[in-house]
């Protein structure tokens, strides 16, 4: 598998003018281009640009609505739902967010629950827009159901990710971005790509039996919620995403479980859903809610520093810090350039002549 | 092992004169035991009267303030921060949780970050004082470190458990209570006293490397993370873990990480610890600040009757929801008793006589 490499300049100015053309307002084609291509800076290869297709299939389906009308259905001081109008998720969402930080700015706290939306792309670029107003930021979706819950041969939960942004002082905020399940679908697909093998307790089979073929998931299979199996805690991971399920969804009006719709446009729809799109959840809490912004970020630095400097088990160099290695990808890639395997390059190479937008 | 069944008003009325003995006021001690005895009712039993000499210990060494003055000392519409002033946590979460609910009630969410506390008994009592307001409740802590994070050999982290309960309509609520690590310590504990093998995954030896021996926490050893290793996600565990530690402490002004307060009072106390207590964090979120009420109720029972109808994996009878075997065994207990280890039993015969309280 051969790849090439592009600086991230190039692929947003692709990403911009493909939203463009899908209709997408200047603003919303600015912001969509921003979320999406946070992925691949990050190195988040599987929520980046490599999904610009599959956007385009769901407007071109009529799921993804290029100019929604993204609106406040109910509100409280400190809470707000709001319907994202079928929207773009990459537009949605950092909407949603920045109503969360306004609520925070006077109620101390806002969070925010979102019905009738669409794929997000990576939960920290939400999150992270809290870091500079000095609150913590918080951000999870749910997803249309490739795990199943433990005993459950049936896959009734997105892979629900949670992301947590806490700001520090002089060292880098604390970034926590995760899917609740032992490994992201983003690492199965690497798998698949190489026709690899799994680690035990990643996937089971149609029958709910262990496996390490990371193709089972078109056979039936399912990814299992962290901790793999029972004895492991699985039934933590599955609580997990069910917490998010719930939240963004049950919460906002928006379908949950295994009426989440399905990302690729040619899947058709669950019968009967219960709600609107898909749902997000996101919070904002002011640092000096709580105590003094500067104080807490002075005790988070000595957290930081606690835990980097901890002895480490032999063979590994040092104790990460939630956010440390998407941040050194980020550092790396804004200079040496984000590299796309062909396949997403030639299916980018597709878009460029569905639209008539130069692409390199 | 033998052990004895007592009714839980037998151990009701015995805790409470207990800490009525330590000097708590009669609405203090009533609340206490309240907390501590819903663990031996929800089949917690680390975490019950079990621990009830621990608490007399700390008292002892004046760790405990059996009298405190529970105070407010920052705060917003939706937030507040509170100092324990060194109370029983029996005593301190409770208030705290109520002051979320009130938060909650005028500004649609309420959270308070506590400082200054001890030892909370199950978050789950915390979180469920929700339920009956029509609120989610959220309820976390950290602890006195146990666990190492991913490739460290240090302990840092407490087993730093989080509950979310969700209130449902006719379906009993959703309560997930659990420990971010792969095994809470009292399943640890049940197999010390066996001297049984644990799973791997659940701990690691004084060098980091995986173990199935129980007492290899007295020996340096750690408890792991949720996840268990790096390939199975104990990052994941890790971050949450952490989280629990911000929210709970570093946002009130406690100890965190390995200066938390070590629950038996013979430990000696960590050295330069950079806060007060033990730290919490609760949260209360109105349904209707969302959405009717009567409304989620009805989706939230359609999601439990749709998880609990899954089809199962050969062998296993049902899907279970968050909070089914608590609520399970509260219903058996409250009904055939509350079965004590003999050493537990031994340990409340030496308050008896300690206090001049009468037991069983």
């Amino acid at each position: 598998m051969t790849s090439s490499t592009f600086t991230y300049d190039q692929l947003f100015n692709f990403s911009q003018k493909v939203f463009l053309a899908m209709g997408c307002s200047n603003d919303d084609a600015l912001l969509a281009t921003k979320v999406l291509l946070s992925a691949d800076a990050r190195g988040i290869d599987s929520h980046g640009i490599a999904r610009l297709s599959g956007y385009v299939r769901l407007w071109e389906a009529k799921r993804i609505n290029s100019t929604p009308d993204v609106k406040i259905i109910h509100e409280t001081p400190s809470t707000a739902t709001v319907d994202g109008d079928s929207g773009l998720g990459l537009v949605v969402a950092p909407k949603a967010m920045q109503l969360a930080i306004e609520k925070a700015r006077s109620a101390g706290t806002g969070w925010v629950s979102v019905q009738n939306s669409n794929h997000f792309g990576i939960a920290a670029y939400h999150s992270m827009m809290a870091l500079e107003e000095d609150m913590i930021g918080i951000a999870m979706t749910n997803a249309s159901p490739l795990v199943a819950p433990t005993f459950s041969v049936e896959r009734l939960l997105g892979t629900n990710p949670i992301c947590v942004a806490v700001p520090a002082g002089a060292q880098p905020a604390f970034v926590a971005d995760m899917a609740t399940t032992t490994a992201a679908n983003g690492k199965l697909e690497i798998l698949q790509r190489k026709n690899g093998v799994a680690p035990l307790g990643w996937i089971q089979d149609k029958n709910g039996a262990p496996s390490t073929d990371p193709h089972e998931l078109k056979t039936g299979g399912a990814l299992l919620p962290l901790g793999g199996d029972r004895e492991h805690g699985s039934h933590k991971g599955y609580a997990l995403g069910a917490i998010v399920d719930i939240f963004s969804a049950v919460l906002s009006g928006a379908n949950y479980g295994p009426w989440v719709p399905p990302f690729p446009a040619y899947v058709s729809m669950p019968t009967g859903m219960p709600g609107k799109g898909i749902g997000h959840f996101f919070g904002a809490m002011r640092i000096d809610a709580f105590r003094p912004a500067s104080e807490f970020k002075q005790h988070m630095d000595q957290w930081i520093e606690r835990f980097r400097a901890a002895k480490t088990v032999e063979g590994f160099e040092k104790v990460l810090i939630p956010g440390d290695p998407e941040r050194e990808m980020e550092g790396e890639r804004m200079v040496s350039g984000i590299p796309l395997v062909d396949a997403v390059v030639e299916d980018l190479k597709s878009l460029s002549e569905r639209f008539g937008v130069e692409f390199g």
